[in-house]
């Protein structure tokens, strides 16, 4: 039988990382389920000790995931492990993956540590970590560019100490795949005790070659696990894209030869959910996630793609669950249909409220639009002012007229905690004084630093839009995502979300790996 | 002294054969005019023989750029060779690029020829370009997935006839580098006289290896010319990302040890008028030209960053051209300003008419946006009414309210021809109400494959809105970009810029590549 090759998605740890793509406890509740359903073996759920609220999340997914290991990110040191391991207390599986920079220039820069000083924490941290917990990863930060006879000796140490996975991080994304598998290679045959942990690769993409690293690591160098994330989402130019290296093995298992646990049916439908819940637009040449990626699922029926279809194409869109916009319910569908629906599409609301909450908004929306699609039941229950009923700001109506020659104008209600406002102001366009009309009474000082809409189903006007807002507040970046037939009122909903994050959001401590 | 590397750019042919992303004549002369700028060595104008359109803008880009070669595409045959040559002209250096499929499955399913047919006509084709032009390109088309000793007996005799370059294209994206890398290798040192020649490499990205694969050809297989496109547009997943080459074997100039003759501080510059020209996005975590790719450019300045900027990047943002937005112009600047910027720009309008009508526009905005930025300017140019003002369909005023409880409403008018029409309806939004009061009298059936929007800069809620339409209608599909700092007013340009494509665009032969 043919190895096994592991798939570690850190979507939820280091793509959320992403300035931006920060997620609430429920977003990636709901996504890790989503990677649940794709049958990821490991999910990176958080880094515990980073605040309350990556506790919560990371302790939430444990609790509810049973078939992926659920694995947080701890630095070397007592108190982020205890904290991981506390986290991870109802897993099925759990893992906690620590880590400590090598490279030369992080030890002295960011550290300010001697290796001797990094070789004894790394010791005391596996040694500590292993007796939480049975299943413990290693990382060695900036690996790929530390000395190798210094790496040579901690990994060593960290094998033998109980690390169960040994990580190399690619972090800054330096590696071209010929050296990275080589190096890779060269670190297990210098090793004595090598052979007694699985290999990993964690690669960026920062000279776009992330997936091709990944995989010479696997291939030349005997990795038998990828860290990857859903659409690449990741810091910089983000991480090792799942989609690409799950579909890249699969296809040339002729040259890989390697099993997978992977449903890859589950990959469009995950990367939906991300792309929908942090508001990072996936672009249409993406590979096998983006919109045209293949020439039949964009429409195109070319001479060539219909005489024989693989000769231009060597996958198909349906293995990657491309399918078309289903209507899945309508204006007459009750309570029970669209309980079920969220059901099947794995949402699990909070509490009976919620559900009905969210079908008040879904029979809204029906009265508007004549065709509900799977999409737009997502965008239903990611509107934050749905699952979020106590959430600080609150839009209650819009109302806005622009006029060729005229200065656009536009009124809003919306209630700040108990209270409701109506405020009003001219400006650009109609979102332009919608948002300057919000934020004459918020007066929150953020800047906008991105703006962006998606219709959420294609095929007609009637699509709804999907606004993404990008804040920034002191350092602090922010993404409120709103959604609604109508694009203003889309807006203003996303810019109360945005805000709604920056009222609420907790400080964290960053990590990168 | 190092070899250099050629960059053979075809963002104007395989990218622009991407669904969506044809362009204007226009549109792509100031592309080519950006790709000079760049310091491409080769720019693929285009495809002269599939349409008298490709043929006009293939003629117009070899008349004005002096700095880079200028090539057509042309199948392997006497007309498409001829159309090519007449198109080159006036280029200072030209070059016919000459294709024809080499592996069994396309020779069978798509050409219905022999190998031996197949031989014949590449042999007469390569010799007939040659008398024509002294630098030719031969292609086997899908020639990673064919029978090496055919290839083999092709390529001699291609060089034999002439042939001063020999492109392998991996049509497909089925490739992995080390196997890429290895099939070039073995085709130089089985082909007798495979020195005679410059070897290319020609990568798409559909397992997301373009770059590692099209690297490997070049350090492995001994290639000396890469082709690729800006953002790695192209159909399907697209093609080899210029950007992520170009700055992969500047920053790994240790491991590669080759020349590049790019200005990489034009990178962005070419990256963001491709995307607006296009409507194709770039995601966030796009590495080198996505907003996020540089920590540093998207507004973070995290501890580690800020200790030592190596610590996290491997390039530098200043380096591929990332400037703050900066001011250039306002409400009271001049008409020789505004001209001397458009130069600057590289933005060379047709005509005094055209200046004046861009001005005007410029002075519109400038009354409504107190601050007009290089990226406000090219969205102004770009803006199909103004660059086209005998467009056949022009919108002339706008209208539309929205408020909560109520249905939104639009009226527009605008012309068709020489005659005004206004229309009026209700919709779910006001950009839904405003497409279908154009759609009430227009009556195009098009089919809404795509909308999204993006705004053109970023701090500021006052920040014009972009909105790209995609249409489909029988077959064909075009986007239309529209900008405006009312979304309303944006989507009802955009979606009469898409009708217009329509309404003019020429029926094109397809080609792959």
């Amino acid at each position: 039988m043919a190895d096994k090759l592991i798939i570690f998605d850190t979507t939820l740890r280091d793509g959320e990382q992403s300035p931006g793509a920060s997620m609430t406890r429920e977003e990636k509740l709901r996504i890790a389920r989503q990677l649940e359903r794709l049958r990821v073996d490991v999910i990176e759920a958080g880094f515990a000790a980073s605040s309350n609220g990556d506790f919560d999340a990371v302790k939430a997914i444990a609790d509810v995931v049973r078939e992926s290991t659920v694995c947080s990110l701890a630095r070397a040191n007592d108190r982020d492990i205890s904290r991981a391991a506390e986290a991870l207390k109802g897993a099925a599986r759990a893992r906690i993956h620590t880590f400590i920079a090598t490279s030369a220039l992080h030890m002295e820069k960011k550290l300010r540590m001697t290796p001797d000083q990094v070789f004894e924490q790394a010791k005391l941290s596996v040694r500590f970590a292993r007796k939480l917990c049975d299943d413990v990863e290693f990382s060695p930060e900036d690996g790929y560019r530390s000395d190798v006879d210094f790496l040579c000796r901690v990994l060593e140490m960290a094998i033998k100490e109980g690390a169960t996975t040994i990580n190399i991080p690619d972090t800054v994304g330096y590696a071209v795949p010929e050296l990275y598998g080589g190096f890779i290679k060269t670190l297990r045959e210098r090793i004595p005790n090598a052979d007694k942990a699985v290999w990993s690769v964690h690669c960026h993409n920062d000279l776009g070659m992330a997936v091709a690293n990944s995989l010479a690591g696997v291939k030349i160098g005997g990795a038998r696990q990828v860290e990857c994330t859903i659409n690449g989402l990741g810091e910089r130019a983000g991480n090792c894209s799942l989609e690409e290296v799950v579909m890249a093995v699969r296809t040339r298992r002729d040259y890989f030869g390697l099993e997978l646990g992977i449903d890859t049916t589950q990959i469009v439908p995950a990367s939906r959910m991300v792309s929908q819940t942090t508001g990072f637009v996936v672009q249409p040449n993406k590979a096998v996630v983006g919109a045209n990626a293949f020439a039949h699922a964009s429409g195109i029926h070319q001479d060539g793609v219909l005489k024989a279809r693989d000769t231009y194409e060597i996958m198909r869109a349906e293995d990657v669950g491309w399918t078309a916009n289903r209507i899945v319910l309508g204006k007459l569908s009750g309570r029970n249909a669209f309980k079920q629906r969220l059901q099947e599409l794995g949402i699990a609301l909070d509490s009976e409220a919620d559900i009905n909450a969210a079908f008040a908004r879904f029979k809204d929306l029906a009265d508007r639009k004549s065709e509900i699609f799977d999409e737009d039941i997502l965008a239903l229950v990611n509107d934050e002012t749905v699952t979020h009923q106590h959430e600080h700001y609150r839009l209650l109506a819009l109302s806005q007229h622009s006029e060729t020659g005229e200065r656009p104008h536009a009124r809003v209600s919306f209630a700040i905690g108990e209270t409701e406002y109506k405020t009003e102001s001219d400006g650009n366009g109609p979102v332009d004084a919608s948002l300057k009309a919000i934020e004459s009474k918020v007066a929150s000082g953020a800047e906008l630093l991105l703006y962006s809409v998606n219709a959420i189903t294609t095929g007609s006007t009637e699509s709804q839009g999907e606004v993404t807002v990008r804040l920034q507040l002191g350092g602090r970046i922010v993404n409120g995502v709103g959604a609604d037939p109508d694009i203003v009122v889309a807006s203003a909903k996303a810019y109360l979300a945005a805000l709604n994050k920056l009222h609420h959001g907790p400080d964290r401590v960053p990590a990168q790996g």
